[in-house]
């Protein structure tokens, strides 16, 4: 499936409305591999954009869902403890300051994944966590090929065991959320060069490389390195068809090397993003606030506000170690850069004699 | 100059008496360049070495410091208390627990930069920090091309902006010390994948890639980037010639993906090595403990006989992320491998039509 592309370029499944259907479509029909993140889609979210994508493209394209146990009802004291710390904030950005926190959060993993299994798109991924048994013949019975997310060899080994037909290996300099699950996850930070080799090694699957690739360059070195294909995607948040907040695309645009942080004060969940005023109000506090996506659901509102009054200081604004790399383009001319810039490093390089 | 390199390879000038003139001898016969890292040495050890280096082969080679300030005298009250944390370490290990802490520490950074002009290697590299304008003048003088280390952008345009003559880009990934020198060392962990094509399209000067490169892939992912030369360390740790102690190497030979981390309890500078009982005993008074080199000449005496007693867990034993594809070889056989390795990953990539 994935030597079958024209393009060693996947997009990387990125949610928060990142990855609209027309970037996904464009993204495949430039001869890549688009990804469609569903980890905060209803079922029926999933139904429409799957259904937008298949009138866009009849290319293969992927429908990412992130792993998680059923959720629980959260402990109303922690709610109401981080709620108190958020007061403040909430009342700057004219949001009512005395209202009660929000009850419910996130979405059903058992029913994103009942409607993927329906949905059957050719490619399914995941991310967080791992799927069971039953649930990857569930995949494979509906003709779906599997990619698991791993952050190190035990996760990427894991992935194998269960059949999956291929891994992604996630480099620390990834944006957005670590993938990690069998190890705390500042225990698998692992860089790209670094992992992307010792997964390869473990492997008789295909491996993707993701984290810190923008351009051709970083392209053909994951290829070195072994992967079968790059996954990318900060270098497509400026996207045209990308569909993040003016706000996040312009900060994205102003970022340098050093910029960005991992932090699990947005969500719940250690995920990589420009540096923020949000960020380090709620640091002090990072190992007491609730989990996925309890922690998410609570600082929704704020940062959706920051976002429509273009504040970037209280927005969750993902990003990669690279992202100084990318450009304001059309999905269409970030790819044939991607592809120029790839034979561009090729012919530059010289072998020993 | 590097640019005239037999072949792209730079032997990473890791000091711990690991960089042996035979080692740093081997590594330019075969076509690479050697780097002895002086950074331990006083000024008579660097005539010592740099003669047999001299003796073993007529190539150009590499000498490297740690740019440090002039020591001054520590603050006993705070060796005082470290002394105290170490003294059941020091038991257990057989070493006398009632004697006084050690009051000499390090080398003097001016009387090695000194003896390092006198002695005009061909190349001269520094990690640590940034010399002056003047030092500079006195090595180009000398005759010496110039290398300075850098952890981000801004680091590695300071370097340029004095006129080094190029730069090596240490990503996340490189065992032993940060060169981190403009930031808080937390803000500067852009993996190599992310900083170099960022260090390279910022600078008109070459750059070396350094930090989980082992292997041919490596060298060729880096070479992609945009580096002119990979400048590796790890690999060369269980090289027959390199120096290092057995309990360090067999240490390095069970490693996996995962079993580093960065801490600064050996050495009171951050470092990356294996995970040992020594940081995690330590670590909870990371921010307190001096700094180098007085940590390190603290803790000395405990990781010397560690090492001479063969166990692993109190030592210091510096490795990259991607330690685990090392090979207990000779550093001819380790070259040769390397460039087997290069022409391998080479061959295999596949450019789109």
């Amino acid at each position: 499936m994935l030597d079958k592309l024209p393009l060693p370029i996947v997009l990387a499944p990125m949610a928060s409305g990142a990855t609209t259907p027309p970037l996904v479509a464009a993204v495949c029909e430039a001869g890549g591999l688009g990804s469609l993140g569903c980890a905060m889609h209803e079922p029926e979210a999933m139904d429409r954009d799957v259904a937008e994508i298949r009138r866009l493209t009849s290319r293969p394209f992927a429908v990412n869902l992130f792993v998680l146990p059923e959720l629980e009802t959260p402990d109303p004291a922690a709610v109401a403890a981080v709620w108190e710390i958020l007061r403040p904030i909430r009342a700057k950005l004219g949001l009512d300051a005395g209202a009660p926190p929000p009850t419910k959060f996130g979405q059903s993993f058992a029913a994103q994944f009942e409607r993927l299994v329906a949905l059957a798109p050719p490619i399914a991924s995941f991310t967080f966590g791992i799927i069971t048994r039953a649930q990857m013949e569930a995949l494979h019975g509906a003709g779906c090929f599997v990619i698991g997310t791993a952050t190190s060899v035990a996760e990427a080994l894991a992935w194998q065991e269960l059949g999956a037909d291929a891994v992604c290996a996630q480099g620390s300099e990834a944006g957005g959320h670590r993938g990690t699950f069998l190890h705390p996850y500042g225990e698998a930070m692992n860089g790209t060069m670094a992992l992307v080799p010792q997964v390869v090694d473990a492997l008789r699957i295909p491996v993707l490389a993701a984290g810190g690739i923008m351009d051709g360059r970083g392209i053909v070195a994951a290829l070195a390195l072994g992967a079968t294909a790059a996954q990318l995607g900060t270098v497509f948040l400026r996207a045209t068809e990308c569909g993040i907040t003016r706000t996040w695309k312009d900060a994205l645009g102003r970022a340098k090397d050093g910029d960005t942080r991992v932090s699990r004060i947005y969500t719940g969940r250690p995920a990589r993003g420009l540096d923020t005023g949000l960020r380090r109000l709620l640091e002090p506090y990072a190992d007491t606030l609730p989990t996925y996506p309890v922690q998410l659901g609570l600082t929704a509102e704020i940062r959706a506000a920051a976002a429509k009054a273009g504040n970037a200081e209280y927005i969750s604004a993902w990003a990669g170690q690279a992202v100084a790399l990318s450009r304001e383009e059309s999905a269409a001319a970030i790819m044939a850069r991607l592809v120029e810039g790839m034979r561009a490093a090729h012919d530059r390089l010289v072998m020993p004699r």
